[in-house]
């Protein structure tokens, strides 16, 4: 099995079955402390670098909120002009330097490999949070661990299931990553619904099949939505040469209420990596699925701050003593409660 | 009387006198904290979530300051560029997300509308931190905290106080938010001098006459400066069409010494909300003033964090309990030393 | 002495040698906190007020961790225009409300005298991170802490020591403090090298002569690199009318291994205030010495870590009572591990 404490998480082909098991009932762990039954100081005192040199919001504050639960502090680095890179500092120097100033390291850069090169000079564990075109490997595990966590809901396990993948597959980071995951199951099919021109890359269909998997390939939303899971996407707009090559196929594939109901099973799951684009022009996922209890976009969020702990505890060492700093939560809170 | 507890926090509209009087009782108990004469960990382990799409740096820090000052983590967002709702996401997706990361929030955006629009998704309380030309309740609270202390200080209540309100009258939200507020009391008079142009709403000053209060409306500082506050207020700039149109009011009414000594009470309490602008063409509170003991301009502001800790506090639902969590302070602090 | 608690720390000229012997067997104090062997939470509850008006990520997260590592919350604010500034606010009136919220103050600004400007009207004690072209003391006491450090390593004082300057004496704001902090010592000698335009000002030059040092000018690198410690610097292309002037100096002192084993000492220290360009037409100090056991440029960040510590301890009088809130670290970490 990977061996976790000290390690750089870098790359979802770091995993095999064996670890990602583990690490998803690590996550299961942090279930309570997430929903506020109760709390942990298990790292109080440590301090998370939270390195955003490429502006998201929600994975940051999902990273930022994942190490408060466990009771630790964040200093933050947002932005790119702002730092010495511009200056003409090497990502190693950076990396030597801001890895003193705490005791693992969360970063995002827009270039592919950036994060891995940082990670050679830094002194503590850095988790990739996403490196341009390259990967998002926690992005891919939330994905996955939801996945795992719905079929769970139906009685059911990843093997043999039926995953339909929508829209923007040639430069969205996440199917391509998340398929690698599931190329580490057996006997799945996918089906991948795109434009031709933004089809899913050949290299990633090959390591599916490769691996044993059905790939089913159409440019038809019809008549292909009966899976287990539908993955819907973006179109990645900033990807394109221009907004209008990127309208031309936006709002190609739209979900609703009555298109789930014609043509996806009764217990569909749908997902999304977020954020929707629910312009009028896009309306990717409508809104009227926002009752449906099978759409799991919001509990896919909930699931990144639980993974991302899992993380965090596993590099650091401190999956098995998590408990022994258990204390109450005092204040106002819903969140144990069930959200559709 | 308004139920705190897991409420939303939006609008001075939510509140009656009981109300207020309730929260402001919850303020004064936060004043040694605020001191440094002890401290409390209450929400050790708590999470705040401060959005601050539009920037203000005062309001931002201050509730982050509250919130730090009763124990608990601080996760930041500033500005709307980096946030998903430009790749399209409604603010119900951004509240569902963001909501699930911490356990209560404090919001500012420059849309009217837009805190409570992102309220119904959200799964924790919601705090408004200013929404555009709207509301900024939490400063019109502190406004009327700040005025209920000062007149205590003169052995004095809010019923049947007189209160000038100088500048920007039009734009000024908080003057609108304060009006509303200052209209659940008895009997006050209420002074508004403001350029033609710039003058108090029609509906305002509809409101605050059928409660019962008397308006006198004047374009002329001198003669109109002898009650017990004189609320100042800073030309709002950033909501005029051009600079050249606001350059038109900026130093039209100016205070300084010299004029306190000759149209003031002896004890007529400044206030402003801040920040004021002391350059030479505006310069609407002279620094001269600094050392007049009525200037309550900064006790305003420490007046903030204590209004801000008391409405986390009671929306979380730990007010009752807060001393039980006492901690001494053994650093460095001349906080508890009276300031003018 | 100069009495550290409750002051502000705003130049280099505020410290005599017994101030700065005792700072630094306080920032001794610290290294097992920063090395992970054990936590303080001396400062649990206390609050920073980070307040970095001018971007700087290296010094921002340095003063951020090293209140952390006291146990204690940092509230950040970064950049200009975001501030009340902007709307006209004195620094002073900025102070004494963003002092309410803090219990101590790091700030860096763009504009010399501003930060000394601003702790006149600061309640808490204000440390200078920076302010423009002036000063930046904690960078300098950092280097000196650094230099008594490697000399102590090789059995040696600072006293009677040979440094040799390099690169852009002329704007480098550090070279210029630390050569006031070392006149503080017993005869040195420092060897300046720099292009002419580049030379160390006049007024610096005289300061060092008057204490009884001895200083050598040249433009040669070679020859005059057989000191304890080089000092290498960046062309601070920031500060100059255009890139184009800049470009004129960028990579004229370059030192390398091969320079190295030429023209220094056995156990010559290397040191750079970071960031160093290591972009081609720059790179003043090559890659191939980052596996030379004297390049010290990297202990130079771990020290800014243990001197701010100490700063913030002292200023907040609780040097003394550290170890009496010691707590055990049980996470993953190999920073007591010696580092190149």
């Amino acid at each position: 099995m990977f061996k976790f404490e000290g390690s750089n998480i870098l790359s979802v082909k770091q995993f095999d079955r064996e670890s990602i098991e583990y690490l998803f009932r690590i996550a299961d762990i942090m279930q309570p402390y997430a929903h506020r039954e109760k709390r942990t100081a298990v790292l109080d005192g440590a301090i998370l670098g939270n390195l955003f040199f490429e502006p998201s919001t929600r994975t940051r504050v999902s990273f930022g909120t994942a190490f408060n639960l466990l009771g630790g502090h964040v200093r933050e680095t947002t932005g790119l002009s702002s730092s010495a890179l511009a200056k003409g500092e090497s990502l190693y120097d950076t990396a030597r330097v801001l890895s003193s100033y705490s005791d693992v390291i969360a970063m995002r850069h827009p270039d592919a490999g950036s994060v891995a090169e940082f990670a050679m000079g830094s002194r503590v564990p850095v988790i990739n949070g996403g490196d341009g075109a390259n990967e998002h490997p926690t992005q891919a595990l939330l994905d996955l661990y939801t996945i795992q966590k719905e079929r769970h809901a139906h009685q059911a396990g990843i093997d043999g299931m039926h995953i339909a993948m929508v829209g923007d597959l040639k430069h969205g980071r996440t199917v391509h990553s998340l398929s690698k995951l599931l190329s580490l199951y057996k006997n799945l099919k996918l089906t991948l619904i795109s434009p031709k021109e933004l089809s899913m890359p050949a290299e990633i269909i090959a390591l599916v099949e490769n691996a044993g998997h059905q790939c089913v390939i159409t440019e038809q939303l019809e008549g292909h939505l009966d899976a287990d899971i539908v993955y819907q996407t973006r179109i990645q707009e900033e990807r394109f040469a221009s907004s209008e090559e990127a309208n031309l196929y936006r709002g190609r594939f739209r979900l609703n209420q009555a298109i789930y109901t014609q043509h996806c099973k009764s217990n569909t799951v749908i997902m999304h990596p977020l954020p929707r684009d629910s312009r009028a022009d896009a309306n990717e996922l409508d809104n009227d699925l926002n009752l449906n209890p099978n759409l799991a976009i919001f509990r896919q969020a909930d699931n990144g701050v639980l993974v991302r702990m899992a993380l965090f505890a596993t590099t650091l060492g401190v999956q098995d003593i998590i408990t022994k700093y258990d204390k109450s939560v005092h204040w106002y809170s819903n969140k144990s409660e069930t959200v559709i």
